[in-house]
């Protein structure tokens, strides 16, 4: 019945990554395996070095009676710079031009390894932040902000535009958007947030940032407020900006829809700091 | 610059979680740790014993200059019957009924933790089926479709019920719903599935089945078939239900408004093969 530090390793190294952001008591781990607790601290050891050195997170240990270790996402810039010059090389593809000059992204955003990636690259940025919930608004933020909750271990709040009765009592707000300066609608179950949480706001494509803003404005309705936002695709620069502080992974910088040439270039989440 | 075989575990369990389903050479391995080919074999062979027992999943060799390692996810049944369980007693509060019947179920679809887990499930049923996307309906069933989709590599493929301009060109279809017998559209992007495709269909509630046959009808106008159907709550039993093959993970036994007692059960996915 005993287990060998490798089977330790493997199944702990999988039981971390399913449990992301989450305190795991050492005895857990003791009576698991039926192993002594310096036995399982030197696994421990052995795998905070190789998980900083691999860029697969941080293993956190939180001393005392009530503490554990703890399992943080966290993503080296240079191991996911590739990845986001390969989406850029991606989006820029003519054939993505569709009437009006928008883009088709609904392949990128139905591609779930590239979401969990993306996510992944979210969660890294907000991992030791105090966020309650992630929040985007249907249907296209949806993925992308399961991905990053995933890895933050919270759970995802879906703001709507259409009411459904299987939400129960909402809340609604009128916003208007950026762009065309359209008055639109959007909705949220009452009992989906509680009062004072911080949320992380996420969403596949800003452009003047009217659908965020209405999101926030939400936010005030339950009392509760936004810790950060960050967005898949930022539009080419957008006077009066409605919103400010954001992150984003990839920035559109030119859409010519005569010469069906797009220029998308990395967004500013290389430069922003946590 | 060598590596530990430990770090090498630590490493490849990693890697074979962030990408299930995906054949991997050897040479692969061999170069990411300047080690032996034999020492892969090795490591490869500890991984497979331990995923085996540990509920993990299975790694499948396919021998040959094309070939290598795969990493498919496979459940085992003793291992999840708790959790299912436990959703179950969840689904059971009787906080969650809404006028007419109707259950709120926001919070647990919010739940990235839980939908990974459902995901898995699912997956695992079919990660060894010719599937070439998973296919689900706005809004409601995206978390589960991602879920399962990401263990099966395959991308996701969301049907509307109103017009997106970033869709591009549609084709739209009539259905009649099950239950009410009222008239709704679906549609879906021209680009977004391939002539012959094989899809399994996902949702997180179906009653009469409406919509699933909704989506069926959509997947012939596509020359595409489905290869198998399954929601996370079935609805309790159902005359004449429009669909008859299908996993579901938990039943809504009874629901009976006045006394507001809700009665759920297991499913029909542990009774169910591949």
């Amino acid at each position: 019945m005993g287990w060998k530090r490798s089977e330790r390793l493997i199944d702990m190294t999988h039981y971390f990554m399913q449990h992301p952001n989450t305190l795991i008591s050492l005895p857990f781990f003791s009576e698991r395996y039926s192993a002594a607790k310096s036995s399982i601290s030197e696994d421990l050891s052995i795998l905070k070095d190789t998980f900083e050195k691999q860029g697969i997170g941080k293993l956190v240990t939180i001393p005392g009676a009530a503490g554990g270790v703890k399992y943080y996402v966290q993503v080296k810039d240079n191991m996911v710079k590739p990845f986001v010059e390969e989406l850029c090389q991606i989006l820029e593809h003519p054939n993505r031009l569709l009437p009006g000059g928008y883009l088709y992204m609904a392949d990128i955003i139905g591609n779930p390894v590239l979401m969990d990636q993306v996510g992944r690259m979210l969660a890294s940025k907000f991992s030791e932040r105090p966020i309650d919930a992630v929040m985007t608004v249907a249907t296209k933020g949806i993925p992308l902000a399961y991905a990053t909750a995933k890895y933050l271990n919270v759970p995802v709040v879906i703001v709507r535009r259409d009411y459904k009765i299987t939400e129960g009592s909402t809340v609604s707000i009128n916003y208007v958007t950026g762009s065309s300066k359209r008055i639109q609608t959007m909705l949220l179950a009452k009992r989906s947030l509680d009062e004072g949480a911080k949320v992380l706001i996420v969403d596949d494509f800003m452009k003047a940032g009217g659908t965020i803003n209405g999101m926030i404005s939400l936010l005030k309705e339950f009392n509760a407020d936004y810790e950060g936002i960050a967005v898949l695709v930022e539009a080419e620069d957008v006077p009066n900006r409605l919103v400010d502080e954001y992150i984003s992974i990839v920035k559109l910088q030119d859409v010519n829809v005569e010469s069906k040439k797009i220029k998308v270039r990395e967004g500013n989440y290389f430069s922003k700091g946590e």
